[in-house]
């Protein structure tokens, strides 16, 4: 049974680049059958009750348990994508010890499984030009703490070289921190595909950590009420972004350094410090995307004082998207007939989906295309 | 009282760097007391027994339970270090849900404690100048999969200056990724204080994947007792790394090219790695160290053909360690006999400690104030 166990674990293993893995009592990683239905299995024996929580499923899945102690359930086919998920046994989220495939997160660090699917998906690694992810530390002054940003270069970019490029400064949601463009948005993956594609201009992309005041996260979700932490939270971002992460960049890498070669956007929290900052900063950046923005009071003539139609003469784009599942979506919705009021062109997106990287995977995938025209 | 958990368990976040985190049902992260002492939790309601795995201690910790289902032991005082753990429940290898900070492993992933200690360990980040550290993605010709690795360049590096460097290729252990030296073994941050204090010469650091065959992995760690796998994942290995991993390298970053600004050296199964490489090519590698070595056969003529004093004249050092409580010891002990035997010059060294990263930070931070002088 034990040898079954493993050779089961690893059949699949290679297909999906280290995806799975093997521990001693430990059932095998996540399965994806050829019809795309996936079978979780998770060893609890005196658990009286484990479900499944999915990324992007409306409840959680029921689980059964077998005389072994292991429990399992097979979902319906899934479209080919990357899902975060957990284990909730008796209560209590767990991480599936059976993959390395991790959904990290600075509140809930959970797995994630890879149902692949064909090349066409932007965030499938295929075999072109890969560019590269540099991971930078540094010491904020505007914070006061130790902290990191990556960069993504294209394929191609050579220091030395003469062609220099624009920027994606591309920002994580709440409870994220600085690598999760990378460990969950795939965005080096997206970025590859897409330039090899012709569909993307090569870019340089920014991914900075996201909050101006870490202690934000002692509130878990609800820190949001407190207001005088909320606003500093976003206002030091932004200073540390603007005064900190961008002069670094822009000395290091070769860069454009007008306003029409920088772009701002993000997920959730980071969508709104795309608008703050973003549309705060016309000067400085012509291209705002705004994914699934949150956490924003709807005090939109504060947050954003004097702006009006003369924007459009600077912002290029003002792409605002999120999904019709996202609870989060009234809120857009109102963002935008507040931009509408006052006269700010802006490119409305609803997409399928809630507030899940599925959405924000091709967010950024249809987003990236329209830069730097 | 959920409140409590939350106030609790971010009392300590900050100072460690997000080495904590916030779930609801989950309580809090490790809880390190002020004599070092470590209190670990874990909810687990129905499960009948739950220990604590914790690296470096010779068994498992039996922790007990409380009237809310939650599991809890506290350590001895703990030296200040980085110590991975799990919770074993009802036999099953579990990582706790509370924490952001894992330690990633292809088989096993499991989680890590920060005990923190004064700036004097070079593992601690200190204010001092960073190096950043690039993340390369490619397809390996020798092995037929997309592989990735990583490349450590020191503070002040600058890609379009005049200055170049030598390198040391940093492998990892069996079960590890190429992440390994990173987020588990902090070379980069050992190797920024090292640096700002003098010890260590201004180096590239290069850290790529292990696995010359990467289906070794199937079998687990008993998968070395099946030769030809064995050996065919160490000579794939060497090819890719002196045929693309290094020409890439070279390419790409202002490297000095001369056997004598080349080192290697790895842990565990890179340890033999980083003999088997440095000590056949000794044109390409004048610098070998080899942590904790193991996976290879005791058949030392049939791996270094040919091998003999005349090497003197060539390996400027020869570093082989391992700790006095690893399983591996009596194996160093031959290779360093046969190497005796041989004429070969070595510097043996036996430190307290198993087959942990504890006794890898060590190393890193002995050897390579060593090299390139």
């Amino acid at each position: 049974m034990r040898r079954t166990f493993l050779f089961m674990r690893f059949a699949f293993v290679f297909a999906f680049g280290f995806a799975s893995a093997a521990f001693a009592q430990t059932p095998p990683a996540p399965e994806v059958h050829a019809d795309n239905r996936v079978t979780f299995r998770f060893r609890a024996p005196n658990a009286k009750e484990v479900a499944l929580a999915l990324e992007g499923a409306a409840k959680d899945l029921a689980m059964q348990k077998d005389e072994q102690g292991v429990w399992s359930v097979t979902t319906e086919p899934l479209a080919p994508d990357f899902y975060g998920y957990a284990f909730v046994a008796d209560g209590v989220h767990l991480i599936d010890p059976s993959t390395p495939l991790m959904k990290p997160n600075l509140l809930n660090t959970t797995s994630q499984v890879h149902v692949p699917g064909p090349a066409s998906l932007t965030w499938e690694v295929s075999d072109v030009p890969h560019g590269e992810v540099h991971h930078h530390f540094y010491k904020s002054a505007v914070v006061g703490d130790q902290r990191d940003f990556y960069v993504y270069t294209p394929p191609g970019y050579d220091r030395r070289g003469k062609q220099s490029y624009p920027v994606l400064y591309l920002l994580h949601g709440f409870s994220d921190d600085a690598s999760g463009w990378t460990a969950v948005g795939r965005a080096y993956v997206i970025l590859d595909n897409l330039t090899a594609q012709g569909k993307t201009k090569p870019m340089i992309v920014v991914m900075p950590l996201g909050y101006g005041a870490p202690e934000i996260l002692r509130g878990g979700f609800g820190a949001f009420r407190n207001t005088e932490l909320r606003d500093r939270n976003f206002a030091k971002f932004s200073e540390a972004l603007l005064g900190e992460v961008l002069p670094r960049v822009e000395s290091a890498y070769l860069v454009n350094k007008d306003r029409n070669s920088r772009a701002i956007a993000g997920l959730s929290m980071g969508g709104s410090e795309s608008l703050l900052t973003g549309l705060n900063n016309v000067d400085k950046f012509a291209w705002i995307g705004a994914f699934s923005s949150g956490g924003l009071p709807e005090e939109f003539d504060k947050d954003f004082p004097g702006l009006n139609a003369k924007a459009n003469d600077e912002v290029k784009l003002l792409w605002i998207a999120c999904g019709v599942d996202d609870r989060l979506i009234e809120f857009n919705r109102k963002v935008r007939a507040w931009l509408e009021a006052k006269g700010v062109h802006k490119v409305d997106i609803e997409t399928p989906g809630a507030h899940t990287w599925m959405v924000w995977r091709r967010n950024l995938s249809a987003f990236t295309p329209l830069l730097f025209r």
